[in-house]
């Protein structure tokens, strides 16, 4: 599978933007991964912008609404659309103002990362590191603990 | 409310480490919190530590099977518990290993920040935020969006 991880702006945390680095970094040796970055302006504009992104992709938001998983599922679902030959998934994460309910209904699937409201560059890592974790789980590589 | 933010072992990854100062250091102009690491070391010994540094506080531990709330939820919670009289709270992340049932059961709350399994200075930093993010819910700051 081959990913590609839209985000809205430039991150304004040089932390975050660090992590990111990280676990792409790592996840470069593992899988195909890249970072696009959409410039701000108002919402209509920008989801035009992310559906142009993530166009012949499986298009994943990430949202308040969507689906919670555990660690262990997100690694099948990885390995089911490997067997089902999905080439290409994208994982969009929306600014401050979330995704309008016309985007939503353009997305594949919506996962949600957590219960409590995320700042998007938290959201950002959180998912990183989560894609990272999966791919340690199929690989059987001693990170994950249950 | 006086918070203790109690977390095992030396920060491995130098980011999160800036997050957690990042946040703390806006938590300081609006209450009182401080960091303390407790030295990593067998189980047994690390849960003595933690159960010494949170004596007499309100004992909340951060587990995968604790309470999932919005960040509202957390705002009117953290409300409740000052118009109550709640004077201190301890905020407890073990390390890889997690807590043991019998340390589990000498905790007051049980917390969890998201479905997945995360990595612990990525949970230190999520919670880091929940709370900056509650206190701003609480001062009816612009920086929560429903």
């Amino acid at each position: 599978m081959q990913w590609k991880v839209i985000t809205v702006g430039k991150p304004a945390l040089p932390w975050a933007k660090a992590a990111l680095e990280d676990y792409l970094y790592r996840l470069k040796r593992v899988t195909r991964i890249e970072h696009v970055v959409i410039k701000e302006g108002p919402r209509d504009q920008v989801e035009v912008q992310l559906l142009n992104a993530s166009e012949g992709s499986l298009r994943i938001i990430l949202d308040e609404r969507g689906k919670a998983r555990r660690s262990l599922e997100l690694a099948q679902w990885i390995e089911q659309h490997d067997l089902r030959g999905t080439k290409r998934a994208s994982l969009i994460i929306g600014g401050a103002e979330g995704h309008s309910a016309k985007f939503r209904e353009q997305a594949d699937e919506c996962w949600t990362l957590s219960s409590y409201t995320l700042q998007h560059e938290i959201a950002l890592v959180v998912l990183a590191e989560q894609i990272y974790r999966a791919y340690t789980i199929m690989r059987k590589e001693p990170y994950h603990r249950e």
